[in-house]
């Protein structure tokens, strides 16, 4: 067998594909109003813009006056900012904090259910501050009525935080979902069957493959689950329902109506599961070859020599970590002969090495695709690990909270990396694993494997995002890739009174039989005793 | 929203792509193995083959000595023959002459079961041949040296009979399936989960949206399958376990395992429902623009002038329909103005009008796409479908047996065509049919959307399958797309366990609340009492 592997001239030859499908397909653009989630998940959706824009698209954004990361003019969209007085600063950073705090010691059921309170007051709050400016807007008749006029072809929305969807529906137009989770966990427990034998729930912390002990846990966090959607999240969404919708009004069937859901998963990242034709699996569409590096950078990289270099970043949600843990990591890169590049902004590690670099910020893709580096310490947002699976870098992870643990899990499971929990990390755990990750071929090896995996796939996953939004512009949604299923009551969905009604008549034929033989028995002993009579 | 809508020139930009990729990607061929099912099936593997063939892949196909359409010799591939006396040649006319004497007269549960039974001996013994044929494959030890020698990367079979996939098995290769259904009902009962509720089973004639009573009967005939699985088609293949595999052996386990599965569906045609990510949807990959017709043929086709053409055709596996019933048909077509091209093998009806063109066979494809064509009379194969949705071309189906009816209800469903059930044929139904369908323009307006959709797709369905065949190759399997939740045992699968245990620990949990109540109360009654006395 003498395929050659996939080279780099692939990508060339089905962008230059694509490029010339613009061409040939698109006229005109179209008019899509968006409604993004801040943070991290407004730096996915700004990608997938920038592409639409080039497109030839018009976007619309709705942002929050106290928006963290969405900017009021871009020359990519126009917006539309409703007032709150929402403050985020350092509210991650106190979470991190109160998680530490938890991981530190013994663990104990007690302490599982203050931090998942901890977690549920904090999603409770988002969700109501976005439900509190979707009433806003729809308090208000003037913006309402402009958004009416503007015959938006599309809404493109984060159903982490489900407004946007309640907007689409509101203004009854084509709804396509950018989805890493939704409100009540990942997206495919809302939209196929997911036995709960072999799909892990988000936060159990488990593979495909479970153990009897591990498939209860995953049953526990299932609950969990629903408890959240029902007590934590659901009660937001009500409260919108009964002001501003009809008596049929439930956010995960408007949720379960996408035309299109835009997975950022792919899976070569994750596990496989069942799903459904709707579901547009772009997990990676944000990774993209590496560029050259600013010519400081570049040097120091280069100053590592036959060592190369490792670089950490642990996201844009916290500053750092606490100033002791700072402490022990700084001091454990500088027992190494690499050179380190470190995204840190808390206070500046008195053990810090000269080998060790602190930055404010990183040219993180173009780092993970540079030949010397040899390791990345992450803390598991799934946008690194689809860069250092794109680049093939293995990882050491250190998560810190929401699902963070399990993304790294699936590059533990897959042999690309480590993880070192914060409550194990020391600055001898730190060097150790660190150690294993660069040395050990296996973990490398692994990561290269899967990079080979992600770019082997038919179609780029930017390309395919691109073109189901498109699609749905073009044909006014998808209804024919979608399930109606959602739609039954809960008790026929899962056939409960099919089954009910088959027992019931097998038990009446079986008694039937049985009363027939009784009778006949009962005939023939009479007769018997009649003779004897 | 102005995007027009996908002229031709996106197929030729894709395709364009398609072969630049070809140019960048490939060196060598690959080796593949080829056990395919005869008749239809075998026509659907042999465009796959074509395509193989034409990017420089060798292939060997296993046929049986009394094929009934596999070649001894072609240029596409070489051949392995293994003796069989079957004999297939009048085998489905005289099924069809069965199903009409059924069809004929009232329904009755004992008809039903009557029919059942006849095609279930049908089946068993068209498993039973390919058992054996493997069986005399197996039993030969030079050919099986020769097969290993040879080093094949795949194997690619139809799992509708799964000889093939018992072979690649015991060759440890990589497998592919080409598939429309495998032996135990539609391949997606094998591969995710796929709830009764809106997952029509095959043969049950309803769609994804039941009443009550529909969803008790496809509750019903997912029995039948399994009873199907377990004593029609499972033994034979218990067999063949026993003699040549390990304890382990399950057919359906194999068929699970399979790298990729290439389904002959998509959701243009078929309902919605739950997939896996291994299950690569290449329906309608038949389908390509239509060519000039001969001379002659053009000749009679522009005779019809405005009022256009209508072909029948009722497939490949019968010659004909009884000659009471093709009598009644060539009736009704004579009273039309369009001219009718009817491929009819059988005796010439004497009611034969001068409209009516009689052919042994015909260029179904160039006719679909001619601009004359009003109408498309078709049996309900699976690629007839496929091709009148291609070209938008309305249906009037006549369903023989097998998937038809499921497959005509589809287009019926989508308001494409009507279904005119062979026990309700007769003249006057066929002509008001037949009216019906060409002149109330939803049904062309239906057919042609649905076109618009088919052909809306990021990569044209044969490069899709080609692309995932030599993925396969390139990647020596698929692993990473495929669950191996198929290994657990059933009530693990389905929580089983899980479920009893957490119930349990529900109810002592309860009992202990009870108990401990119950000993306060019983202790401060006796407290009370205590003092009263």
């Amino acid at each position: 067998m003498g395929l050659s592997n996939l080279g780099p001239g692939r990508s060339v030859v089905l962008r230059a594909a694509f490029l010339l499908f613009v061409f040939v397909q698109s006229s005109n653009g179209g008019n899509i109003l968006v409604f993004p989630v801040d943070g991290s998940h407004w730096v996915n959706m700004k990608i997938l813009m920038e592409e639409l824009h080039g497109r030839g698209h018009t976007m619309t954004v709705v942002r929050a006056s106290s928006s963290w990361y969405i900017k009021e003019t871009s020359p990519l969209y126009s917006s539309i900012t409703i007032e709150d007085s929402m403050k985020f600063d350092d509210f991650f950073d106190d979470y991190l904090k109160r998680q530490i705090e938890f991981l530190k010691g013994q663990a104990s059921v007690l302490k599982f259910f203050s931090a998942t309170w901890e977690f549920f007051v904090m999603l409770s709050d988002a969700h109501r501050l976005a439900c509190k400016m979707l009433e806003r807007m729809l308090d208000d008749p003037d913006l309402m009525k402009g958004l009416q006029d503007e015959k938006f072809d599309l809404v493109l929305t984060d159903p982490a935080i489900s407004a946007g969807v309640m907007l689409a529906k509101y203004l009854k137009i084509p709804l396509v979902l950018n989805a890493r989770w939704i409100c009540s966990g990942e997206g495919h427990f809302a939209i196929a069957p997911s036995p709960l034998s072999y799909v892990p729930v988000p936060g159990s912390g488990h593979s495909d493959k479970m153990t009897f002990s591990q498939r209860v846990k995953n049953a526990l966090f299932y609950g969990l689950i629903l408890f959240q959607d029902m007590f934590v999240v659901g009660p937001h969404y009500k409260t919108l329902c009964s002001k501003y919708f009809d008596a049929e009004c439930d956010v995960l069937a408007y949720t379960q109506a996408a035309d299109i859901w835009l997975m950022r998963l792919d899976f070569v990242f994750d596990f496989p599961r069942p799903t459904m034709p709707n579901v547009v699996y772009m997990g990676g569409f944000q990774c993209k070859p590496s560029k050259a590096l600013p010519d400081d950078l570049e040097a120091f990289v280069q100053s590592a020599g036959e060592h190369g270099i490792i670089i950490m970043s642990l996201g844009t949600l916290v500053k750092g970590l606490p100033s002791d843990m700072a402490h022990q990591i700084a001091a454990a890169f500088a027992q190494l002969p690499q050179k380190v590049i470190w995204r840190h902004l808390g206070e500046r590690p008195s053990t810090l090495g000269n080998n060790t670099m602190l930055v404010q910020w990183m040219p993180q893709n173009d780092l993970l695709g540079h030949p010397q580096i040899k390791a990345f310490v992450a803390h598991g947002g799934t946008n690194g690990i689809q860069e250092a699976i794109y680049h093939g870098v293995p990882v050491l992870g250190v998560p810190l909270f929401f699902d963070q643990f399990d993304n790294l899990l699936r590059v533990r499971e897959r042999g690309g990396g480590l993880i070192l929990e914060l409550s194990e990390l020391n600055r001898r755990t730190f060097h150790e694993s660190l150690q294993e990750v660069m040395h050990n071929p296996s973990y490398r090896a692994n990561m290269r494997r899967l990079s080979r995996l992600h770019r082997d796939q038919p179609v780029a996953p930017l390309d395919l995002a691109v073109f189901w939004v498109e699609f749905v512009m073009r044909n006014k949604g998808a209804t024919h890739l979608r399930t109606d299923s959602y739609k039954l009551p809960w008790y026929a969905y899962h056939s409960v009174d099919v089954i009910l009604t088959l027992l019931s008549a097998a038990g009446l034929l079986l008694f039937t039989i049985f009363a027939a033989i009784r009778y006949v028995c009962h005939r023939m002993c009479y007769r018997k005793k009649m003779k004897h009579d």
